[in-house]
């Protein structure tokens, strides 16, 4: 199979290659198996969505296949494959095998593969790029049948894409007889890169490239669109072509804007992009990855703060207790952060990345695995509560196949030896610069402590561990069967030249002490307020663990904090507890308002939980940025 | 004509006896006559609702009329009447005119009125009381139709909603061959009982009362309505009848819940009736005003924080820049504390009305007249703007018939002489318990200054002056032709009883410094904030006036602050000067979040406008509630 030249400082080593056996990871990727998959397999199937691939809807069946149906059977299949891949399992297999039947049997003889376009709309076909999610179907089956092809060797739903994306390459480009469009929600650029990495066959990225180079372009391919329907363009529902970032040229992009995931998911492609040669494309990058990092993010790697455009607004317009937060964003800038990684090869998107991940992402599931936020808000009056399915349901499936694909984001390659990203115990085979095998062991209870105990196993050579040392890290210490060692410091990581004998232990001690994050003054909504971090992890405090609102609570600057492993808490979790404030209400008899007074508080014993792993008791308050002050005393 | 006895502790003074001349309100009234008015009249016109009353719609006419357009010409009739009353206008008597013909016109031979269900859907008449606003729309024109008659004598509007009232009370009521129904939205339940006042006809309060007594009893007539309709109840999208105060019998209410608007009318209704014998809703008045006052009631006087259900949520939830606090609930809210503050006579029901009507209604309004806000925020990142009508156009003309009948908040007559209700400068015709005349010359710069002049003009009589004293104000003096006095005091007024000589000067002297008002330790959005407020007056700070985002302002506890009139802003306002502090942003390179550190601040230079007068410059951010601190220095 030919490969396409790729410019990456670093490749990762796929999920495949990668054993996770870890305190923290092992419970999720054992829930996503054993229930967030079979679950979400029976949520397809019940509400009709398997039945669709039979094109056998009839005007007046209630089960009509929506425009976004396909998508989520296709990261089902995604996900399922990826747990395959490391996990065997029968009943699992055969599900995906049927699924990947029923799916390629509703290819048509031209090769097109809708449920809904084909069954209920026929004559509408290609009509409504702008609003019909049809390319980015396109692109999520596309993607299920890397994963499947990769996981089981199958190419049952590999060849149906390959002719379904040749005859996409068909009917979409800017020559004679071509459509010069592109879909509304970007997906199928970042699909048709995977492809064409599967595949060898540089048209499939060829194709990607087009769809993004032709994003924007004047005249507006969504206002002929529009006016062929015999629509006016100005009265598109969202005002603005930047909701799906089609306002201008992507080159000229330069602030984050619009729909959260469609924006992560265009940035992941023009990255894979921008690493298979197309240099135009990293100065919008650069601007593009500072402006969300900057001034768009929350301390969750959660991202996109309205519900109006499930997206971006103004810079620093972060509140708490509205974020919109869509775990599918978070979801999103972890594909892209870790994109820039293996770019760039500095370990500050990894920080990012990692952030999301443990955070703003897996927030998004219940630790049962059975039920998931679609909004991932910092504060809540206590009606937020997972759901187990949504008819919208992007969000479910796309938590399962990144947890699924975790052990993707571990570790990487690079010239001059090999790299860990991201901390957790398990086992990896890696191949070094010269080809020769590398098992790595890593042991670590990370996030709940910060040391990790790397064994090498391989033949005696000379290369790299480069080890990251995480962007929240202040104090670090580093030794080699048993000895401190002066490694390299380089783009965030400390890199140890030597010669590897088999058995070398590393021992890295990243110092996690309890930190108190403060947001840039100019986002109004964390005014006053400090958030608990703790290694990767952003804290926050429940309601249930609390005897009074936790909106009421204040925490002095010097309150003291300490950490506890509870490990019958939440499936084991670090929490941190200290002395908290809270205001004085004795004094409020039958008034809202009042002059204000010295404030006099009464002490309440604070616990805080991780973030990720919030409303997994008994629905209630939430809070993650808290008062510091005045408390009074 | 007979009189319904009214048990009232004060009797409202009307506006026709009132006379304003008033630095702060004399320019508001003549915005709503010469610029808010006429404005509202060409919409109406421009819209097609005058048009509708010709009950020409037919299918295809885009301009249909809407289940709601009746209820937006009569609360404009009531309003102009209101104006002419006192600023005869023969232009404008002429368009009254015009339109009471027009709407008298298109009452049906059995009395109904009803522009949409008798030109659009006339098969479809009461078919929907819940959601269609039939009777409400019945509510406005009666109210119009009283204030038609009272401005102008004319009952042309009069004897036809006589006739339609007359139907209602046929159609509806729990006898043989009845509709058990009420309306979804209240309001004619509160416009029947002004029915009986000017007619002097008990059948219409006693409509009123079975409005009232048959909200919310078993079985549900929504119920039974939407089962007639074809419709599952269970599918009302507001999910609970306490949307509409109908989940339970009004006298078992314990909580204000639902549409905010609504609860308003209904409890103004049941004070109404408390005050005409039934005293079997004095309990549940106390307990829902209780409620509303002390839990859920803005600092402005907004109140109903949610878009959602346009109304209220859980205790103590007072968001401010997602706060809804549409113009209408404050003007609600003044309508319900003006009918409590004269049955009881307690001037904190008084306080209550201040704080709505200075801030929270008139917010609503732009200074010139010409634009309205739906929803009333305390703090804004920008975008908040008036508009110059809404599709659902209930909140201008709802402001103009609040600011057009102002005198008629001001003064009240009592058993043993006369009450000062509200300050504002002008002249009031009343009567005294003897029933001679009393002429009451009011001379003040409030709300700007607390000093306050009345002239007594009436033959020499033993009497008292009740005035109030603002639960806002701390310290004051009173003197009668100079001298000090030592007046009773009870329930929030003094009462200087004298045998009152023609030309006796009382000065009323109310300590009026800057407060900085704290809420309670519960509501959560206004933890570790203040709020500046200033007699009646709340402030809020505007981007105009500041070098930084007004979100970045922390006002430290040591502030000083000093009040400066400024005759050339806004009108001419008292502004709130001092010194704040702004986070030094300038150590904040290339992070959005970093470890808490000792606060770095900056000076800058802080104003404060009354926050009824925000928005009147170019649209930018505001907040009420400013950061006390950390701060820094």
């Amino acid at each position: 199979m030919p490969t396409i030249p790729v410019t990456h400082a670093l490749r990762a080593v796929p999920f495949t290659q990668v054993t996770v056996d870890d305190l923290f990871w092992t419970p999720r990727l054992r829930a996503n198996r054993e229930h967030t998959l079979p679950a979400q397999y029976r949520h397809c199937r019940d509400t009709g969505r398997l039945d669709a691939f039979a094109l056998a809807w009839q005007p007046g069946d209630p089960r009509e296949p929506h425009i976004f149906w396909d998508s989520d059977v296709a990261k089902w299949v995604e996900a399922a494959s990826y747990s395959l891949a490391e996990y065997p399992d029968a009943a699992l297999q055969a599900q995906v095998e049927d699924v990947a039947v029923r799916i390629a049997g509703a290819q048509q003889a031209d090769g097109y593969l809708n449920t809904h376009y084909t069954a209920v709309e026929p004559d509408k076909r290609w009509s409504n790029l702008r609003d019909c999610h049809e390319l980015y179907c396109a692109g999520h089956l596309i993607e299920a049948a890397v994963a499947h092809f990769q996981a089981t060797g199958s190419r049952v739903l590999l060849d149906a894409m390959c002719r379904y994306a040749d005859y996409i390459g068909i009917v979409f480009g800017t020559g004679a007889g071509q459509r010069p469009g592109y879909c509304g929600h970007e997906e199928i650029e970042l699909a048709l890169v995977k492809l064409a990495g599967v595949t060898g066959e540089t048209r499939y990225r060829d194709l990607a490239a087009y769809f993004i180079d032709q994003r924007g372009q004047q005249p507006h391919y969504f206002d002929t669109e529009a006016v062929a329907r015999g629509e006016n363009p100005a009265d598109y529902w969202a005002k603005t072509y930047a909701y799906c970032q089609a306002d201008r040229p992507v080159r000229e992009l330069a602030t984050v804007a619009g729909h959260a995931v469609r924006a992560m998911y265009l940035y992941s492609a023009m990255t894979d992009l921008a690493a298979r040669g197309d240099a135009t494309l990293r100065p919008a990058l650069d601007r593009l990855w500072d402006d969300v990092t900057l001034k768009k993010l929350y301390l969750t790697g959660g991202l996109g703060p309205s519900r109006h455009n499930e997206g971006f607004t103004a810079d620093y317009d972060l509140p708490n207790d509205t974020a919109y937060a869509e775990t599918c964003a978070a979801i999103g800038l972890v594909f892209w952060a870790h994109r820039m990684l293996l770019l760039e090869g500095d370990c500050r998107y990894a920080d990012v990345l990692e952030r999301a991940l443990y955070n703003g992402a897996i927030s998004g599931v219940s630790l049962d695995g059975e039920s998931f936020f679609y909004e991932n808000p910092l504060a809540s009056a206590g009606a937020h509560h997972r759901q187990g399915w949504f008819d919208c349901a992007c969000c479910p499936p796309n938590a399962a196949r990144l947890i699924a694909s975790l052990g993707g984001y571990l570790y990487a390659t690079r010239a001059d030896g090999v790299q860990v990203n991201l901390y957790a115990a398990g086992t990896a085979a890696l191949t070094l610069p010269d080809g020769a095998p590398l098992t790595l062991r890593v042991a670590t209870r990370y996030p709940w402590d910060g040391q990790i105990t790397l064994t090498v196993d391989a033949a005696p050579a000379a290369w790299t561990l480069w080890l990251r040392i995480p962007g929240w890290c202040r104090a670090w210490r580093v030794t080699v069967n048993g000895e401190a060692v002066a490694p390299e410091e380089a783009r965030g990581a400390i890199g140890l030249h030597r010669t590897w004998q088999p058995g070398d232990v590393v021992l890295l001690d990243l110092a996690m002490p309890i930190e108190r994050m403060e947001a840039h003054p100019r986002v109004a909504a964390d005014h006053g307020r400090v958030a608990l971090q703790r290694g990767p992890l952003v804290y926050c405090v429940e309601g249930i663990d609390h005897p009074v609102s936790v909106h009421q609570l204040t925490l002095p600057a010097d309150a003291t904090l300490s950490v506890r492993f509870a490990p019958d808490l939440l499936g084991g979790v670090a929490v941190i507890e200290g002395e908290a404030r809270v205001l004085d209400a004795s004094g409020w008899t039958h008034t809202l308002y009042r002059p204000a007074g010295a404030p006099v508080s009464q002490p309440v014993a604070l616990t805080a939980i991780p973030y990720c792993c919030w409303d997994n008791r008994a629905p209630g308050e939430m809070a993650v940025w808290l008062a510091t002050g005045p408390a009074g005393r």
